[in-house]
């Protein structure tokens, strides 16, 4: 048999020659590749960022989605507005007046949760090269977002407080040095995901008073902000500046994911266009799905039910930080969030968190390697473990688990040394002020 | 008070000149400018094409969806697959079936209505610059997408038997000779929307072997197959052709558009590249609609209820058809289409659809200007009536309003003249071919 190795990737892709150059963009985030393997029962996954909804009340959902069905079926199952619920929009804006934010419902925009309105902004703002400026590191997701618009994206570093505004005058000043186009700041103040920190009220009004000198917009990506452990919600930078920032939020943390249901707050020009966008994307986002959300903020005690989900979270942060702490080897540091779903967990030099997890699924626990968070190739030697979905006994089971596997490529290392790689010492200068070496 | 126009544009949108080279192609459509305007309840609305769901058992959705969050709750209101839930697609499946479509669920995307379907192939497929070649008139949403991706489209003349195969190679002859690089045909072969003709089953083989042969990918658009009145689904292109054809379908007429559930079945590594980019826009399509969906089609008899959708919307047709008939001046021509929701109207020489627009409103009738229809200015003396959601007496007063108000205008051009302007004479030079002018 004749080896054909060109022609065979050719049948394997026939049409390889004609997508969009933004495809090259387009793959398959680290996640995705392990979400086959972290859904086998026996594996412990730290990896995912689902929710645990186990606990919302059944029967006040169906029941408010049975009378939905009955009172109002044929406009909740009709085509509705591009810019979303007229009602939800204004249940959108209780919501947000928790962290200080007094918009009107007319400058929101419903998307398919926040995820899409990453994508629309992005859609809205960036011609391919522009730069966004992110977190060090930064949601996987909103990193794949970037990509598929082909912009650049520069890090600005992070330490226990959150962003740090010397970190992003410095990004500003080379990036516009290079001669590039700056569209955004795209940053998740509170709970970071994937960093667990939350920016600090202090630093509040100088980020704001950086981007605003600079002309520079605001991204605040806030899924995670009512889910606070110890506080009442921080003031939202969107409170303090309705022209620079446009905030996004989800009801896929305080409610549920599966109606997919996010929005945009945003200036009112950025909103017209974002409507635009919405309704070349979609038409109009899922009707049913607000309307459902809708009639259970409006029948329920939803912030009751917001307490209830903080109080099981921080139950499972509890669980897994004391087990880090009985059980992690000295060397490996993390930080202590506050609220949200997420540690980081830094290892010590010379260990490569994504090298080291095919070893780790052999031993039945998986996270996600640190690399996921950065546009370039940085955070080989730091890993996001989640406690949002796991039982407190199944995160200290994974937390024994990958102490484990730590131990033996501690060893293995100490014994023979593998020398450190270029990027982990790329690494090692913003390790710094990395977020994980503060609190432990 | 000094008057500063530019500085005052500049106070209007303070990002004017931060926004996306796109964002010039994403204008408001003029269906969309109608929408404040035609549902005034006074105003008969032959201008949407919301589907008439109002024979939908409401207590059969209910109970399953009651079901549905009772024993699957936790699962249906959680994150799911890019690629849509599993059981859903092997239905989908059985759907695309009555089409002669045999299809493996593997190859099946889910999406945000059929309408994010040709956002996301758009995104993968089209650079700037690229042309999509289009009927003429297409979809005015599609149009949207193309220029939100700075396609270019080229029309290709449609006549009383859907696109035809002479006008499709020439088109692809003159863009091929200007240098241009096609990424595909976008195609609506049934109940076309909004020229209400279907593909003959003669002209579909050739349809095919032409892009085959040009090397051309086909985008066959199909909300409205299952819908004909007087015979059984055609065969969809994507049976004969499963390499060639990305086939788009959708929920929204044949069940609700309010879950916002459609679909593509695509070449697998179409698929692949359509999963990542639904990663990228939502992370996953709503799961509860999808379960939704997939719980009405296990428990409900789904052909039977598209059996009285389609002899409701034949009522309307025909309401709407003998209308025509009885009240609208001679020089007035259209096409009596045997399934959908459009009926294309082709006006005399010198009146525009367009500039009359405003008096039909004030008459208290609404329709969409052909222009809508045609990315190039073309279409201004047609336009498209929809008969899916009035009642049929409604039907009949608006085709009474429109009827006066055209043959106020005729009497007025015929007395004054208005001179033929150059839009006019280029689109008479397609009128020839106008799916308009054959059958009356």
């Amino acid at each position: 048999m004749e080896i054909q190795p060109a022609r065979h990737s050719h049948v394997l892709d026939p049409f390889v020659d004609r997508y969009a150059a933004r495809t090259a963009g387009m793959t398959a985030s680290e996640i995705r590749a392990l979400f086959a393997v972290a859904s086998r029962p026996e594996v412990v996954s730290l990896a995912g960022g689902m929710p645990n909804i186990s606990g919302l009340p059944l029967d006040v959902v169906g029941g408010a989605i049975s009378d939905l069905v009955a009172t109002q079926g044929p406009v909740a199952m009709q085509y509705g507005s591009g810019q979303g619920v007229p009602e939800l929009r204004e249940q959108i804006c209780d919501v947000m007046r928790l962290e200080g934010i007094e918009a009107s419902a007319d400058d929101v925009v419903v998307t398919v949760g926040s995820q899409q309105a990453v994508d629309l902004v992005t859609r809205v703002f960036c011609d391919p090269g522009d730069v966004v400026i992110c977190e060090a590191p930064s949601y996987v997701g909103a990193l794949g977002v970037f990509r598929s618009y082909q912009c650049e994206v520069v890090h600005a570093d992070m330490d226990a407080h959150g962003l740090v505004p010397e970190a992003l005058r410095q990004a500003i000043r080379a990036t516009k040095a290079a001669g590039k186009r700056i569209k955004f700041l795209y940053t998740i103040p509170n709970f970071h995901n994937p960093a667990g920190v939350t920016l600090s009220a202090e630093r509040r009004p100088e980020i704001l008073e950086i981007c605003q000198s600079e002309g520079i917009l605001i991204l605040e990506d806030n899924p995670y902000g009512l889910l606070g452990f110890d506080r009442e919600p921080m003031r939202a930078m969107r409170a303090d500046a309705a022209d620079g920032v446009i905030y996004l939020g989800s009801f896929s943390k305080t409610f549920a994911p599966g109606f997919r249901v996010g929005w945009a707050l945003a200036p009112a020009s950025v909103r017209e266009k974002l409507v635009l966008a919405q309704e070349s994307a979609t038409l109009c986002p899922p009707q049913f799905s607000q309307m459902a959300i809708s009639a259970y903020l409006a029948q329920h005690d939803w912030q009751g039910q917001i307490k209830q989900f903080r109080e099981m979270y921080r139950e499972r942060r509890d669980a897994m930080t004391s087990a880090l702490s009985d059980l992690m080897p000295a060397a490996v540091r993390w930080n202590v969030p506050d609220g949200g779903f997420y540690v980081w967990l830094t290892l010590p030099p010379g260990i490569n968190a994504k090298a080291m997890l095919p070893r780790a699924v052999t031993a039945r626990v998986a996270y996600v390697p640190g690399t996921a968070f950065f546009s370039d190739g940085f955070g080989s030697s730091a890993m996001r473990l989640s406690y949002c979905y796991p039982t407190p006994d199944r995160i200290r089971e994974g937390v024994r688990r990958l102490a484990g596997v730590l131990e033996a490529e501690i060893e293995l290392h100490s014994t023979f040394g593998t020398g450190t790689d270029t990027a982990e010492l790329r690494l090692g200068s913003r390790g710094v002020e990395n977020p994980g070496t503060d609190v432990h």
